[in-house]
């Protein structure tokens, strides 16, 4: 089999093959093809896609160009949940103990955040102590032992992701659904769950900017799911502005632990996320037949603290001091506070989340490279969501700051973050729907 | 400026700026942009294309991307002429001594064939003595001596093609016409001519297997022409059958002197070509008014020998023996001659130019690899043309053969060259029209 060949028939709109699938992975893997012919297929995969069985199938020859973990030693259905990725996603660790806490067990590898804000595992090792380079019999004795772990993506997994992943990277190819959805679904297969709950987010602080594009990608994803045997499903959630009210390593842990600690609103926006995805994990795991089910068994996990004493376990198991849960207001303490005052009376028409993001990122939040480190306690706070009222001189987000030499720069990027104005139209939904096996469910039109 | 952004750019098919052209161009030259990146934007180039301005500005890029050949020195104006390539195609020793011999001066490069049969350098190299890898400045010498001279690419020239080219062979992104045009015309500017004739085959033995795409690719090489002021015209001929009836290095060496020597009738499709070319060429360098003042130049060229004994300047002046044109049947001496017979009654309705072209290739007449050594007297001697009517057992092509080892793989490449038919449809013109200035004159429809 000639890589040319492979490139010119993707080029000329013909699916590929199972076997020039693998062949073009393996060949990824060993190194055998060189860059700039993978280079030239994933932009002929742009040019021309891939129908869902060349999806599937690579996907599932990326899953196998590594290790893939097997997790059959824990008893019961594992259900994984990911995210696209967004502003203040403070989900996993309010839904990871909510699911555990109802018997589910939870064994979730993540990947290291890269990007506005830093990933769970980041926000994890905010905490003193923790550590989450675990081996997978680690993982596996963990769950075994308290039900809940969240450990590293081990290094062994989908290397022909990493390596597509930084050829996208620089070759103008990261925007391609099947590429992206192969991306996420080989490294949550790889991972050895036995269900996958998505949440897709979409909106000014997302990747898949409209609803239309998120969809597209939640309904591949499920795709991929049931032509491989995972029992998959998305949401697609909003991402117009943050989604919890905190945004940094140790402000989410905060906000989360006040999310399990009832302090919120169940009609705060990251609690309803929260429950929707936990809703869906809950049935998927086996611990609930239907909806309403799984919903009281979320908001019960909650009032009852059982949720909270599983984050404590998982704090705990990972090395760290899971008495933490008792006293956030200990974390997040920076050197000075910097309140960012509205410039004029009007409502929050819209927040442009990426700039939130970026100045969260700029305070030492989040990475800009791979190489760069976080400042665990810095971050914002936010004042007001979208459709608030605003005075003049009101507070929009605080800046929790240490280096200060960031904190120009950090306002620079918040310019223009706020579009206040005197009247405001319809804002959207935090949930547009959901994609199952029996199709997409929207509730946005 | 960013090779990813470019990336991205025409990728989301906007044209690039001249700088970001130029930023690329060099980037390839010096190394600093990587092939992974080149090849992206090759794939990106071939979805969606380049406009003139584009076209002209990458073939100006490439352009300068080495030395171009400053042929000053030679008075009078310069006319390169240039073919895409086919099977037979015998025109350049036709035309230039020709073209030479009334007073147009003949200074030209040329590169090497690799594919079914030699370039005119291997052609001109199958004679004893002959050394083609030669200066500039003993080019111009060469021509302010004699009148004529071809000479081998020198390899300082357009670098940046050299290295495209060989990017794009191995990604599947040779095939798209701003990059076809711009790699040929960036060749031709380079090499220092005032003015060029193109030379556009269509066919089974062709690059451009249909008319409709042979014009297009004319259309842009004319266009690019007019954009950097060097005056261009493009023929557009038929491929669909060897031009001459001798295919390998000496014997189309042979065909040629016969042609110099009036042995071909004038309506000999080698001739034709060879006239159409010549005629465009002569008023180009401005010595004929009109094609039918042209036409007569070319005829009594032949007629008293003038262009006959500018081969033989040629092949003195590059060191060989001009006498061979006395004596062309010295040339192409070989140990046997194999005759294919017809396996039938019929009339040619049609040949595969291409397979015929192979097994030419295969007895050792043209390079499969840039590494091959060339047999100069092997190769075909036609037997007959398309429309021609045959007997069963009549010779369709004698193979002129030295290594006996090759023979089984020749004649297999000849299985169904040959489409033989109780009746046949109309018969391609030779010449389907031309692309100048004005715009595109199309005779086949």
């Amino acid at each position: 089999m000639l890589m040319t060949d492979i490139i010119l028939q993707k080029r000329a709109g013909a699916p590929l093959s199972s076997d020039a699938i693998r062949f073009w992975i393996d060949g990824v893997v060993s190194g055998a093809i060189p860059d700039y012919q993978s280079a030239a297929l994933l932009m002929a995969i742009c040019w021309r896609g891939m129908d869902a069985r060349e999806t599937a199938e690579l996907t599932m020859a990326m899953t196998h160009s590594g290790a893939v973990v097997d997790l059959s030693a824990i008893p019961g259905t594992k259900v994984d949940k990911h995210s696209t990725g967004g502003v203040g996603d403070t989900t996993t660790l309010i839904v990871a103990p909510v699911v555990a806490s109802c018997g589910v067990p939870v064994a979730k590898m993540s990947g290291r955040g890269l990007g506005h804000t830093g990933g769970t595992l980041d926000k994890l090792e905010s905490l003193s102590g923790v550590s989450v380079e675990r081996s997978v019999d680690e993982l596996i004795a963990m769950v075994n032992g308290g039900g809940i772990a969240v450990i590293g993506q081990t290094g062994d997994l989908v290397p022909a992701d990493r390596a597509l992943y930084a050829l996208r990277d620089v070759t103008g190819t990261v925007e391609s659904l099947p590429l992206i959805a192969s991306s996420i679904m080989s490294k949550k297969i790889a991972a050895g769950s036995d269900a996958i709950v998505l949440d897709v987010k979409t909106g000014s602080g997302a990747f898949m900017k409209t609803p239309d594009e998120a969809f597209a990608l939640a309904a591949q994803m499920v795709e991929i799911g049931r032509m491989v045997g995972r029992k998959t499903v998305a949401i697609v959630t909003d991402m117009n502005q943050p989604l919890g009210m905190k945004i940094g390593n140790q402000l989410e842990v905060q906000e989360a632990i006040e999310a399990l600690d009832g302090r919120l609103s169940m009609d705060d926006p990251l609690i309803a996320v929260s429950r929707t995805l936990a809703v869906k994990m809950l049935i998927l795991g086996g611990a609930a037949h239907d909806e309403s089910e799984a919903a009281r068994l979320f908001d019960e996990s909650i009032a009852s603290g059982a949720a909270k004493d599983k984050l404590r376990t998982l704090i705990d198991v990972l090395g760290g001091d899971g008495s933490i849960v008792d006293r956030p207001e200990s974390l997040a303490q920076v050197k000075r506070l910097i309140p960012l005052p509205s410039p004029s009376d009007g409502t929050i028409a819209a927040m442009d989340a990426l700039r939130i993001g970026a100045s969260a990122q700029m305070l030492g939040a989040g990475r800009a490279q791979k190489t760069d480190t976080i400042d665990p306690a810095v971050g914002l706070v936010m004042g007001v969501r979208t459709g608030d009222t605003v005075t003049k001189g009101q507070t929009l987000v605080t800046l929790c700051v240490n280096d200060e030499s960031r904190l120009d720069e950090a306002l620079r990027c918040l310019e223009g973050a706020f579009d206040i104005r005197a009247a405001i139209g319809p804002i959207a939904p935090m949930v547009y729907g959901e994609v199952d096996e029996n199709g997409i469910k929207r509730c946005d039109k």
